[in-house]
């Protein structure tokens, strides 16, 4: 704490990304990056953009990329909007569209940056219970809020609503923005964006950290109404003119050229995710069924903490949550066949040392 | 304007950047770019960065990064915060430093992105007069104020301020935080750097988009005490962990290590811009004393209005600021000996045409 801190840097309580400790290798399935690498083209993309050009601005309004995502989606340029990462979108969406004094809904077990955005901008929130098998109970977004967040699937459940499940939510509430968080849509997932056309209150929040194997570039994107992609913009343009570099407009573009790619190396998580559940089932493992690229799992006799620090001490780092309701799981992130085998192996040893 | 639009969304003036028309190519001399192209050992560590690794999120904490500004600088990494350009940096500060219902002080002439984070911070804000030759009045900066902002060289006029006037600041308002806003200092001013130690109230921010050529990459740091980083981490940590991408922390790294590079082509746009300004003035042009790497001039008889308007036709991008005090001026960056020789003669013809 600092005198020089304003009023509202005082009553933050900002988010924790997951951890990077840096004292050996660890196999990582903790922060549900992608196991494979990103497309050749994308990698050749970025070193032809290190370029003399890096010393001029980047394109403010992103035209080129957002033009690429919209022939993607089937939606005009004017639908799309950039940003660094689905989370700095996420921030800047509720500034635009929320209000003090309305409540927001999110589920009570979600991504925890929800609340934190909510803080920021001195939103008012309120957490909508998931029922007891973690699913998200449609019928309970209809009370009076000033907006609607969730993530599909929903994260670190891996559940996913269908379509039908968000089409009620946007009925419900057609005078205040649904945002749908799919940063983990294309493990299994259909997306919502189908639906921007009918319903001028939605926006779809896609990344390319995930799927496109690119959490280190630092680009995400919302597809909505042209209003509401008109209010994202009014934000980030009074924050920060260019939020995406040169290299990483570069990048992205060819991200979605490479469909074929894209297709084949989702397949390969979904893939995996499979036989991991499968494996895990065999052990013992109660799995939420995911669509995402990670699992939500815990043990009827190991408690997930002893799980994960023991699982930490044999060199796979997964993620614990000690909050209410998910204190007993573990959120794992779907690595390659190898890490999993890892995984499973050092699972197994840790359970049947239990057992002994 | 939209019924989804949040009331502060809906109340936003957002800052707008300099053009970038497309209908032909120009000399671009309205955004303050360097002209000459980043080290070539920047684009060599980029390339090498296009790696598998692009997979996996960045450093949240830039440790890299930080530790190499830090050695540059004199200052331990913890004094340094680093961001997605300056721009986001001074949006993040206006959230940690400064509270609702003590105004800021800023010039009323300066960089036109302040009011627009003030506004979105609901921030109110007081604007200092400049002097008549558009000095900055250190001594308006001492009644009572909730934090004071300002660019050194200050933009878009070039003038610069000497560290005393700084100190003399920082001194008579101890108990708030005193932004310098240092874009553009490596064209030949002295860094308030070296008072960090010194003033715990000081945080000076720079940019890896003028000096070193790289606007395209989108690289800003701040440096102060260890609280003052601390505050902009818990506001940047509440809207996006990973601000800078893979490719940018490399390339940032490499730029600060090819400090030859850097000397030589400051230089250059140094001793350019005292050719311009000496060309200039033989033309009849009064033009403002400027440490920065732009120049802020106005001609006795012919508009700014007009000049920017026949610039543009004959191809010469500059930059026209259509506000009370400075309507008559243009501000012009320095760009190679070749471009502000065609400016020259554009402007030449312009001015003989008019005379004609």
């Amino acid at each position: 704490m600092s005198k020089y801190w304003s009023k509202l840097t005082q009553s933050l309580e900002p988010y924790i990304p997951g951890e990077q400790p840096k004292d050996k290798t660890y196999i990582k399935l903790n922060t549900n990056e992608n196991p494979y690498p990103p497309s050749p083209k994308v990698l050749e993309a970025i070193k032809q953009a290190a370029n003399e050009q890096l010393r001029l601005y980047p394109s403010p309004t992103c035209d080129d990329l957002r033009e690429c995502i919209a022939q993607y989606h089937g939606l005009t340029k004017e639908q799309i909007f950039v940003g660094n990462g689905s989370d700095e979108l996420l921030a800047l969406a509720f500034w635009a569209f929320f209000d003090p004094g309305r409540p927001v809904l999110f589920p009570d077990i979600t991504y925890s940056f929800y609340p934190v955005y909510a803080n920021l901008c001195h939103i008012d929130y309120k957490l909508v219970p998931l029922a007891e098998d973690f699913s998200i109970p449609i019928d309970h977004f209809s009370c009076e809020n000033g907006g609607i967040i969730f993530p599909n699937p929903n994260a670190p459940t891996g559940k996913y609503i269908e379509i039908a499940g968000i089409e009620s939510i946007l009925q419900k509430n057609a005078e205040q923005v649904v945002i749908v968080d799919e940063a983990y849509i294309d493990f299994g997932g259909e997306s919502a964006v189908q639906m921007v056309h009918r319903y001028p209150n939605l926006l779809v929040v896609q990344t390319l950290s995930k799927s496109r194997s690119l959490a280190g570039l630092r680009v995400g994107f919302a597809m909505g109404n042209q209003n509401l992609i008109e209010g994202l913009d009014r934000v980030k343009n009074s924050i920060n003119s260019y939020t995406l570099d040169r290299i990483a407009l570069a990048g992205a573009v060819e991200a979605f050229k490479d469909e074929e790619y894209f297709r084949d190396t989702t397949l390969k998580v979904i893939n995996t995710r499979k036989e991991t559940v499968n494996s895990l089932e065999k052990i013992g493992f109660t799995v939420i069924p995911s669509q995402a690229n990670f699992i939500f799992v815990s043990h009827p006799f190991v408690s997930a903490v002893d799980l994960y620090q023991q699982l930490k001490g044999k060199g796979v780092l997964v993620r614990y949550f000690n909050k209410p309701r998910i204190d007993n799981f573990l959120r794992v992130s779907i690595g390659s066949d190898s890490d999993m085998q890892c995984f499973l192996e050092a699972l197994t040893e840790i359970i049947y040392k239990w057992k002994v």
